[in-house]
């Protein structure tokens, strides 16, 4: 395979954001992607958008041209990529494909979604879309809910506990206090959030078994990063380029009821082993990661579905602080979904983009020691799309 | 560059499909696609869905997914391309782009939209989404009114009349009578659409000076591809792979008032220029071509700008007969947007799909003589975001 890598990433902080367009959004962390990338008059050949449902939340198809035009960059080429909340994901594989096949040079892949904004039904129905529509979303399955009947299974088969949850929200919220990109500034603690009397009014319940800080919020946002291949990114900036080592995808059935053990993320381990197969390493060669938890469960199951703990033992690495920050292998050092927030054309990104910055140490009070290997999955459907990525720094 | 192929074509005839979903289409026109490539139980690595707005027409995102599903593809990798009604060219790019890469060998490509099922918003209404949203889109302006404005400009600069545009669409309506698939079976003549004096009701102005007779219709459809290397094609069907020679794609401007010159195309212009480069040939090397007749007055506009004619020549060899079935340069043999219908995602493959047929020699009563390089343009938004392409048999 070519070597493609990531010559500049950036992003806008994640919030409510009323007053900015979703193509202003995309504008702003690109201008930033490209300012880090030193690209100067450099031209780009192709940009890339991963946006789950602009003409949903915001009346607005084509949004890959109008950021072409926002920034005067024509006659770049320019697709939207949508792959649900692993839209992000997909952008930047679409974004090597484009330069490992020779046709182009630069290309800038930026992720997106405003969803506050809604116009009609609300985001949670509008993210329930990409539920398998005959036999899901027509009888009111949401996202929640599908995360909830997870949850359940995999804590009675796996002996993962509410309070273990919790412990993902505190981690999270803990790494999401220390980056000024995170929508939810927020301390919380065990006590506040579960033991304590008043938490079921504070923490109510969502879905159950999951409450309100098991589930990320809903956020307006943007990230991008700059690809092209290692020559040119020699040529541009000082910054050490970060290698695109390893990209794997995989599918699974849409609907969650029909996989033969729903609690086996099929599509998480399949696209992991593929990532890792193509990088030319392994589970455990991975010094930083950033896992999708949109819900907390997730991130507990996918550490597991990855390869970096057995199942059954995520749980208690988590508890024993194996993936906090200081730990041996930090999870979500951005605060995750959970804390940076999700919006969801965004996310895949935005974990590029964190982890860029972790690789060349410029993440700042979260930064993690040391890091050559870093790894993130963007969990598409209910991991029916799931997307992994190795990106590595030369050592 | 790494030659790819497509080695299997299909499609399902565009009309009203009010009992088939965006999916069930999607399929019907991959397995026709996948058994037209010989592909048996070959695997498949990626499918690429080209779509508009399924989240809009259908309430439905993770379009790409859901094929995977119902076609049972897993653990393919899948999205959904999105460039507004180029959606179709830039996924067999994106296609192109997947097997180039080394990341892919066989990639299925569909393209597919159902837009008369339109829950809320009108059709019209959902395709403006793809105007500038500050400038265009907020005052009103449509899809139609646009190609209004373009056509008027352009009559007056280059002498087309409305004449040569109902020969436009007497020309395709023609073609498209003898394509099964094609959504709209009927001739029309001169005196019935526009000399006649009943022609004022029959064939009413819809955006001065576009008539009815100038616009195609809204449609449901699909139409899929199988690309792959040519040395697995070889193996998969006696059928004769047709080379994806060249792909030309450019951007330009979201608001068409702001183009120094409105009637210059140059997105169109840029992108046949880049398309021919990579295919090492010329306009006059075209034997047969599909250009993007949204509305009438764009065949005569989109000849002149890919090169086939002169400006200004464009009505003239249409009016000669050049462009017929039987002339020189056939352009449009399907029929065209105007006859078989324009499922705005769909299009770009289905143009893919008839220049298979017609370089392959199955395009039964309309088969162009003797083609070996086929060349389509897929035209978006209001030519802000173009797609060329050069398909070729080995001759």
């Amino acid at each position: 395979m070519k070597p493609v890598v990531i010559a500049g990433a950036g992003m806008i902080a994640f919030e409510r954001r009323d007053d900015d367009s979703l193509v202003d959004m995309l504008a702003m962390a690109s201008l930033r992607a490209m300012d880090d990338a030193g690209l100067g008059d450099h031209p780009v050949d192709a940009v890339i958008v991963g946006n789950m449902a602009s003409g949903l939340f915001n009346h607005q198809v084509s949004v890959a041209s109008a950021l072409v035009d926002k920034l005067s960059l024509y006659p770049a080429a320019a697709e939207r990529i949508e792959n649900g909340p692993a839209s992000g994901g997909s952008a930047i594989k679409h974004g090597y494909q484009a330069i490992a096949s020779g046709m182009a040079d630069v290309v800038l892949v930026a992720g997106g979604e405003k969803m506050r904004e809604v116009i009609g039904p609300r985001a949670t129905d509008v993210v329930a879309y990409m539920a398998q529509p005959e036999a899901e979303y027509v009888y009111g399955v949401s996202l929640p809910a599908m995360a909830g009947m997870f949850a359940r299974l995999y804590m009675k088969k796996y002996g993962v506990t509410a309070k273990h949850l919790a412990q993902v929200a505190i981690k999270n919220q803990a790494n999401g206090l220390l980056n000024p990109y995170a929508h939810i500034h927020m301390k919380i603690t065990m006590e506040g959030i579960l033991t304590h009397p008043d938490s079921v009014v504070s923490n109510p319940i969502v879905a159950d078994p999951l409450r309100l800080y098991d589930c990320c919020p809903v956020s307006d946002g943007a990230a991008a990063v700059v690809m092209t291949t290692p020559e040119i990114a020699k040529t541009l900036s000082s910054k050490p380029p970060i290698e695109v080592a390893g990209i794997g995808q995989a599918t699974d059935t849409h609907a969650l009821h029909e996989r033969e053990d729903p609690t086996d993320l099929k599509a998480v381990r399949i696209a992991a082993e593929k990532a890792f197969a193509m990088a030319r390493c392994a589970p455990q060669d991975v010094h930083v990661a950033e896992l999708h938890d949109a819900f907390t469960i997730l991130e507990i199951a996918e550490s597991e579905h990855v390869g970096f703990f057995e199942k059954g033992e995520g749980a208690k690495a988590l508890a024993n602080g194996v993936t906090s920050l200081d730990g041996h292998l930090p999870i979500n050092p951005s605060g995750g979904l959970k804390a940076r927030g999700h919006p969801v054309g965004a996310t895949g990104v935005a974990q590029a983009v964190e982890l860029v910055w972790q690789l060349r140490g410029e993440a700042g009070e979260r930064q993690v020691r040391d890091a050559v290997n870093a790894f993130m999955v963007n969990f598409g459907g209910f991991g029916n799309n799931v997307v992994a990525t190795v990106l590595r720094r030369e050592s």
